[in-house]
């Protein structure tokens, strides 16, 4: 799976990934207004709002980007509705080409974790039939349960070519109580590094793994000594944009072919219209908006983070 | 939230809760032919099937115990029919006057998380209306990404009156290769501990606090010392029975109020006439056997952990 996504990366020559973390502040009144009418205040008008706005922003963008992150706790808020509209995020971006990277940072033991996998990136077999749940191409795992918790999701991807980010260094401010603790000299996040590169060797697909990593942008420094850690290991890269990392933090990220990374951003696209820079798309021009902050991230990235 | 689960314990004088972990093997066969000749080889078949079957489990076993515990990854690997049936299980038990404690291991950064608290535990507020998601009242946090991936449940948890454990030393054969490592001379899951004491002081419920730990049954020599290190805090054991735990191992996680820990149990009691044991149930007597199961695994506790 990570060869497609390099494929793609190298089409769009655009490294980047949009975050589909729609919130309800973010989404245009004209939409909203449209399902509480029909709908009433409830969950499913969320839903189907939330599922109008991605598609907006889809299709506005498709063509400039190779992958998108729905963060599932965004659509899990609204329940059953919300979840229904997760699902039906992931099929309209794999109709457009995109890979699609669940962020549900799932991880738990063994044959629970085999569950979380056989579910989002596997299939499930009942009788005579081979069902594929949920259907994203790449999810990304905790790694705190230890390899009994990510190997589960290793075998899949290697039966179903498909791919995880393991949470390595986080991008919140927060992220060093733990991940900076050092173990016999090393901090946490360098240990985890390791067994990172460990499951990925299990699992390689081209010049890279199909077990990637998760490594805030917010902590370039880090980003850089990871980097060098895990060669084979491509890197999700969170906080760019509205969490505070820019395109010239992001050069330790990359490795010398210009692959290695890939940086994503959220509310800076989705919700761009909202921003000063892009105001006067309005909100009925809300996906334009995106449109116009995706080209200036790439533009930025390009420029500044090789 | 917690004196309530404390309330439960002491009307039932059963420390326990039954894990509500579905397994397809696991449902018997009258039950999934009805459905599967109903709605053909379907996820929705396989909701339906996983609902009457704990439908039946919960019937033969609520005036027993205090809690359940579903394991939502095993509804989540069926996909939104199986999100429909644990939302359905999480109704249910409280019908019966359940505590629910839902097995999510949700973690993410802080806006994030606050998202996942709000879904699970908390309520959306949609226009005038004030919704609860998913409604549990009790969910299981993952720590790695530290306080801000915390502290926005606990937040929930004191607006809501709702509880959250927190994984500290989890039941797997590899929790060691990260929570055991040493840091400044103590194990990871130790630091894990300090800080859950710390979160668990914001959300105090009587004399015991609305953020509780997980620690596994497999591992009792650190029960013990994390019992002494989180007083206050209520300990969820998993471990027992299928993956090797049982009452005499069990003693260390107790506090000398009789209080203080409550013991897991999915397969052993969910399975139990698969297993020879209380074969003679048959599969028709699923049911019946699970509540034997629950009362000879309530003996036990009541015999040897004390």
């Amino acid at each position: 799976m990570i060869s497609k996504l390099i494929d793609n990366i190298k089409k769009t020559d655009a490294p980047i990934v949009v975050g589909l973390d729609p919130q309800l502040g973010f989404v245009p009144e004209h939409i909203l207004n449209k399902y509480y009418k029909e709908m009433g205040y409830t969950l499913e008008a969320v839903g189907e709002a939330f599922f109008e706005y991605n598609k907006g922003i889809l299709n506005a963008t498709a063509d400039l980007i190779p992958a998108v992150k729905p963060q599932i706790a965004m659509y899990e808020q609204y329940g059953i509705p919300g979840i229904i509209c997760y699902k039906k995020t992931v099929d309209l971006a794999h109709e457009k080409g995109l890979v699609v990277i669940g962020d549900i940072k799932r991880g738990d033991i063994g044959s629970t974790s085999e569950s979380y996998a056989i579910g989002h990136i596997g299939s499930v077999t009942i009788g005579d039939n081979k069902i594929k749940p949920f259907d994203e191409d790449i999810v990304t795992v905790n790694p705190y349960l230890g390899s009994d918790g990510v190997k589960p999701f290793v075998d899949v991807c290697n039966r179903e070519d498909k791919g995880i980010f393991v949470l390595v260094k986080t991008s919140n401010p927060s992220s060093g109580e733990f991940q900076d603790r050092e173990i016999d000299g090393r901090p946490l996040y360098e240990v985890v590094a390791e067994k990172v590169t460990e499951w990925g060797s299990l699992s390689m697909d081209g010049d890279y793994s199909n077990v990637g990593a998760v490594v805030g942008a917010t902590y370039p420094e880090m980003g850089i000594v990871l980097r060098k850690l895990m060669p084979k290991t491509y890197i999700l890269v969170p906080g760019y944009g509205a969490q505070g990392g820019s395109g010239k933090d992001l050069k330790g990220y990359f490795n010398e072919d210009g692959l290695g990374a890939i940086v994503n951003s959220s509310r800076g696209i989705i919700a761009a219209y909202k921003n000063e820079k892009y105001a006067s798309y309005g909100s009925e021009g809300y996906a334009d908006a995106s449109r116009k902050a995706v080209e200036d991230m790439i533009k930025d990235i390009r420029e500044n983070a090789f």
